[in-house]
């Protein structure tokens, strides 16, 4: 076999696995040891139930160092806030509208941003999954195609997988070119660049009368989808977040609600 | 996505997957549930420990069929009798000079042999693998490929790993089912659509005083590079004409130059 075993250590460090609200102490234990086989160490658990437990570093067999270093944060917000791109495994849901993603390609879109920028892959709690306010902060989606029947994968399995489709795609890569001299204004939008657009979206919303007395949800929701599924770069948010500046100085000349 | 969602029940019954001499009762059950997520039944087991027990049901979860299922049997030769392809899931082992292949080698190999034949996918026990003599039964080794420094898969894991190879290939293999019946909300883009989007931003940027005295062109070719790369739908071109449309009606209202 001509695979080269190692990820680049950079690599690794730009790469998170964010495990939400995770029940089973011991599927925490499952993942860190899960990540570890696959060459990542990055783990961050957003409000466990339980942390840290006997049961997690049982489960973890010699990937304790990885359990030991996990972040403990209390909101996804936090735990993604430096990402550039953050992927949300689901089971198939059709209640947000995010672009779904098959394992293997969620993979090749890691392995094109995590060449510069951070990345996170989040997976949900064991028996609901991420809430919806939670997937809104993903670019998209990721579903591995389980048995329709019998879907629910253990969540170290659903993190075997991911982090197994990962490093295969960050091997298979061809060896890494020196990155590109990217300027600041090509540079992928933040996490939290992409939220300040939002919000100032939804503000802007309200004050041109865009909704007209229906329920702004919806709209923002697909407004939400369609930026995220862009990458947008920092450059494009400052023309959007301009434009919508002008809008909002519009509704104010006009003596609208705003 | 229009990935198929079920493996065709002759071929998920031409394929099973081997434990043998597996320790603990655990991965016996996370085994089975592993399979039963990707779709497959068959599960063998060579002289396990100790079977079966509470603990691979619990650990089983919703796949407790396939455990009950389970045959049991004394010898691996027994358990791939009647196959005409058996691989040997094995950390790297330069004893046996077997055939060497990555997952997605070995799911090809699966994927040739189960339209017509018996097949087994064979794992070793949790710390020492496969006997030479069992892998002497194997038509090749199945290789993980693991951190150098951390190459300890779960045998859960190795198994789900297995399986989901082998279910991507045989559902990439299926013949493409009728695409998904997409609503005209959902449909891209004409052409025509996007210019008429492209026509009235530009016409708004000029209305709320964006350009400010600048030339348009540099800012309009980038609002044009973000939205062609967003592969919009139909739905969301006319909410975003909504809002330019709102953001049109507030700059007349501020009696400004549109």
């Amino acid at each position: 076999m001509s695979i080269p075993d190692l990820i680049p250590e950079a690599l690794a460090n730009r790469l998170r696995f964010v495990l939400v609200g995770t029940q089973h102490p011991g599927n925490i234990g499952a993942a860190a040891r899960a990540l570890k086989t696959m060459g990542f160490h990055q783990l961050v658990l957003v409000a466990p139930e339980n942390h840290p437990t006997d049961e997690a570093f049982r489960r973890a067999a010699g990937a304790d160092d990885v359990l030991t270093q996990a972040v403990v944060v209390q909101t996804l917000a936090e735990a993604v806030a430096d990402c550039r791109l953050v992927l949300g495994c689901t089971a198939r849901s059709r209640k947000v509208q995010l672009e779904e993603l098959a394992p293997r390609a969620a993979a090749e879109r890691v392995l094109k941003f995590s060449s510069t920028d951070r990345v996170a892959v989040v997976f949900g709690r064991e028996r609901t999954g991420l809430e919806n306010d939670e997937l809104q902060l993903c670019h998209a989606a990721v579903h591995v195609p389980a048995n329709p029947g019998y879907s629910s994968l253990n969540l170290a399995a659903a993190v075997q997988v991911l982090a197994y489709e990962v490093r295969v795609a960050l091997l298979g890569a061809e060896p890494t070119v020196p990155a590109e001299v990217v300027s600041e204004n090509e540079m992928a939008a933040t996490h939290a660049q992409l939220e300040g657009f939002f919000s100032q979206l939804g503000d802007t919303l309200e004050q041109i009368d865009f909704h007209k007395g229906r329920a702004p949800d919806s709209a923002l929701r697909k407004f939400r989808r369609l930026f995220m599924r862009a990458d947008m770069n920092q450059q494009e948010v400052r023309l959007l977040r301009g434009m919508l500046a002008d809008a909002q100085r519009m509704a104010r000349l006009a003596g609208n609600k705003g």
